[in-house]
């Protein structure tokens, strides 16, 4: 390992570090013969996909879990080919030398139980899009509700398969974050720190609200038809207006402010002169929400809404020590939400150090500004 | 005056104050033969709904103009009748011996163009929904862009049919807020002082593309039918989801957590049992958004959408002493865009007061809580 990394120094000294430490990634699929869930029921043949950066030692102690958020998939470093367009969403912090050193750390990140990007070809999960061993059918509405215990436990079984019973760490952001904290409460002796990130723990009728006003636009597409939809004919204009609003929400004033200002959509028309004109920046995000639907499917948006609902770890019963990274202007937990659970995991005797991350992009900071925070992430890890 | 107030204070220290001090408001029409538009249009035989409290002095100085947010009316104190269930939405600040003291002010306050209550019988508008004295039929989508210098221009002939040259001050909250420095830069002669509650001046992508979010339901809804749906079956679900974004977004986390907490909409029917099982929150959204729905249009909503999303006011044009009332937990202006707006009218030597509103009900802390302002409203409308 040491050798490596040096290797690695010499090589970002000589003006070459990127391509020589380009992180390849190989996406793996995990099987779980049968879960009981949270809700009582019993789901055979439970697939997820997962993949991994760096190796797992002797003892297998240097295991730290990623867990991805709401639109997030299992590729949070790397590249599955050296020409794929960007790396995993936070590459900027996982990698050969890197905050999560992968020289260091054997890391691996799944995707979750109703991944919402059920078509993208290098996703595998399961949820109400899969087919039903004792049907063969899709599940559909009879798909259970699951929770996000549901998930950590397909996590847990993951580890275990590998041998690891302990992790070093957990951390992920926004949903990974609400999960980071729920493997902290359900499995306190196999966590040893966690690092959440734009993310505050406990249940929250004001979160579910919003939620549910993500969701809306779904249920009120008529092709969504209860959930009965045709696959080949789905709520594609509900669900890219329910993707719209994740985006705007999980977005920034100042990204809207300097991104698109006050310009129409169409040179010339002007929203002042017309209702049929828009604005560019109702019009980037019509578009960015219509692009995500095609890989997006409804159903499992609405599951996956409905196991965020559910959320509610007890940040009072968290013994792992936490390093929780926020945004000053998340809109979807603000400050005072962060301050309350970090004043409620330290009101246990629990160390918490909280540390901001900054951008003009509200929640997302913490997915697309994550650099900064390496070297305060790097020593957690390393206590 | 004197006398009326004396009796007033009097009424109140027997206890019977609230009874004996009740204002009786009546609601009158004022019709202006024809506005030009700043998108062009001229709109013949305006008609907008407006009320008055207080009396207007001989030199006609003391006249206060209040204007409504996004879902008022001109309802802005007292009762039309004794038994109406509610007095309008600002009685704890406006009336006799009040903040706005109507012993001592004329008040007036009027609906404003494209008012989305336009089956509410008390709401007199010019919009949409009614009737182009050219054709015969309803303007529908055919109606001019109006925007907030469209309804300024309203209130100001309004003003001055009364014979009135200067407010002694303008005042508002949320989208009244917007309208109010509106006022103080089209009309900065006419204008002794501001109070704009729960509103941020400028131009700004980020609330445009949330207001954006706010309409959405409505042109998802296929019996809007590209605004030319049948009066009597409006797109009613959409209206609704519409009414319901708006209510959230005004309201606060404490509002949401200690009034529903995590009940579930049904007694006994877990939402971590059943995919169709709701929250609370949930259910108590959709009923307040449906409740709306029945006296709202839906065209006038997408109409006064725009002209929100039109507003601009440049705040370093202001030069009125400004008293700004905000809310620490307001999600639709937040604290950080109310101070941009204050430094930018004090770095133009104007001279600006800001005062946090509280309570948990988030940006309608500045409808709701305004009552602990009163003192301070009252000492700035007095100098």
């Amino acid at each position: 390992m040491r050798i490596v990394r040096a290797l690695a120094v010499a090589a970002a000294l000589a003006g070459f570090g990127a391509q020589a430490q380009e992180l390849i990634v190989e996406k793996k699929t995990f099987e779980l013969p049968e879960l009981k869930t949270e809700s009582g029921a019993t789901l055979k043949n439970v697939k997820v996909g997962w993949e991994s950066y760096g190796t797992l030692n002797a003892d297998r102690s240097n295991a730290i879990l990623i867990i991805h958020f709401f639109t997030g998939t299992s590729h949070a470093a790397g590249k599955y080919k050296p020409d794929d367009r960007a790396p995993g969403y936070w590459d900027a912090i996982v990698g050969p030398g890197k905050a999560v050193d992968t020289n260091k750390y054997f890391v691996l990140s799944s995707d979750n139980l109703v991944n919402i990007n059920t078509r993208d070809p290098m996703v595998v999960t399961t949820g109400p899009a899969s087919v039903n061993p004792d049907t063969g059918k899709p599940h559909g509405t009879s798909f259970p509700v699951v929770s996000f215990r549901d998930f950590v436990n397909v996590q847990k079984a993951l580890v275990e398969s590998l041998g690891i019973r302990r992790l070093h760490a957990v951390m992920g952001a926004s949903g990974g974050g609400l999960q980071t904290y729920e493997w902290a409460v359900a499995y306190p002796d196999m966590v040893g720190r966690i690092v959440p990130v734009i993310a505050a723990a406990g249940g929250d009728a004001y979160r579910n609200a919003w939620l549910d006003v993500w969701a809306q636009p779904i249920r009120l597409d008529p092709k969504w038809k209860g959930g009965a939809y045709d696959p080949a004919d789905p709520p594609r204009d509900g669900l890219a207006a329910a993707l719209k609003i994740v985006t705007l929400h999980a977005q920034g004033a100042d990204w809207a402010n300097k991104t698109f200002g006050p310009a129409p959509a169409a040179e010339g028309k002007s929203p002042a002169q017309d209702l049929q004109n828009r604005y560019r920046i109702e019009a980037a995000l019509d578009a960015a929400g219509a692009a995500r639907a095609g890989t997006v499917d409804a159903n499992s948006f609405l599951y996956l809404i409905r196991a965020n609902q559910l959320a509610n770890a007890d940040p009072a019963k968290i013994k792992a020590p936490t390093l929780l990274i926020y945004s000053p202007t998340d809109a979807v937990f603000p400050p005072d939400w962060i301050e309350r659970t970090a004043a409620a995991i330290r009101a246990n005797g629990t160390p918490v150090e909280t540390a901001p991350v900054t951008g003009p992009n509200g929640h997302l900071n913490g997915v697309l500004h994550m650099a900064p925070l390496g070297p305060k992430i790097a020593e957690f890890l390393a206590r």
